[in-house]
């Protein structure tokens, strides 16, 4: 670790100390590119109605609008907790190289945020998860796709 | 599949290819409630600069902003294509009850769109992953966690 590293996860965290003051969830995230701070995000899920507003999504989408792209492949994430199934899947959509956390999925497990059942149904197969899921209509639905392959002045990413 | 399936999912197909149209990905979610549609997503990565941005996100965060709630329990998700993992993650965080799928995580790939990649990480141990992982500050980082513990008026989720 160095001092750097330090400096962005003490930022991270007093993010995530700060925010539960302020109503929100303990956690904190911090986006770093070239040794600025680019982004920060903290956790307001309950505070905005919306279960995707956890620290790290929050940091990544004020990143990517600040600087006005949607990758952010020369950055790193300091985050206060381990990052969940969808904040680690939005950290590879992103490009973000590196990862930094404080707290472990245990810690957070142990004062009641745990994400070991979403771990854990992402690695079953599909007809054994809990929740009912229906593949129907493909034939109708692969016509979206025919369009974007038809498509001349499309953005791939 | 009964008939409200089928209008349900033509309507998240119509988005998907409407979508295309509209400078998007090719992918489009409706969230449904007692046979009411609640709201509508689109795959606005590239439009908004959100790599968070894929149809079910977007649909769940505009759900849950109409409903005034963070969870969706009583709801049913029709997507025009199988979900990600970070979608996947996001639907068991709201609550979502039930997922209906058009196109396939392979008819995604087929056409540029793949998260095989996401999925193999995250069934990979940490140490093995593509990306660097560093656990650092964890003491500093409990902190956080102290607080909330707490912390009286908490709304847990």
């Amino acid at each position: 670790m160095t001092q750097q590293d330090h400096k962005f996860m003490q930022l991270a965290i007093d993010a995530s100390i700060e925010n539960v003051k302020n109503g929100g969830g303990p956690f904190g995230a911090v986006i770093v590119r070239d040794g600025q701070v680019i982004a920060t995000g903290v956790n307001r899920v309950t505070a905005n109605n919306d279960p995707t507003a956890h620290a790290e999504v929050s940091a990544i989408r004020a990143a990517c609008a600040k600087l006005g792209t949607f990758h952010l492949q020369d950055c790193v994430i300091y985050t206060s907790c381990e990052p969940c199934p969808m904040c680690l899947s939005a950290i590879y959509w992103s490009g973000i190289g590196s990862i930094y956390y404080g707290n472990t999925a245990q810690d957070a497990d142990d004062i009641g945020f745990s994400d070991k059942f979403i771990y854990d149904e992402l690695a079953t197969p599909v007809a054994r998860r809990s929740i009912p899921v229906h593949n129907i209509m493909r034939q109708d639905a692969l016509r979206a796709f025919r369009a974007w392959e038809e498509k001349e002045d499309k953005i791939e990413y």
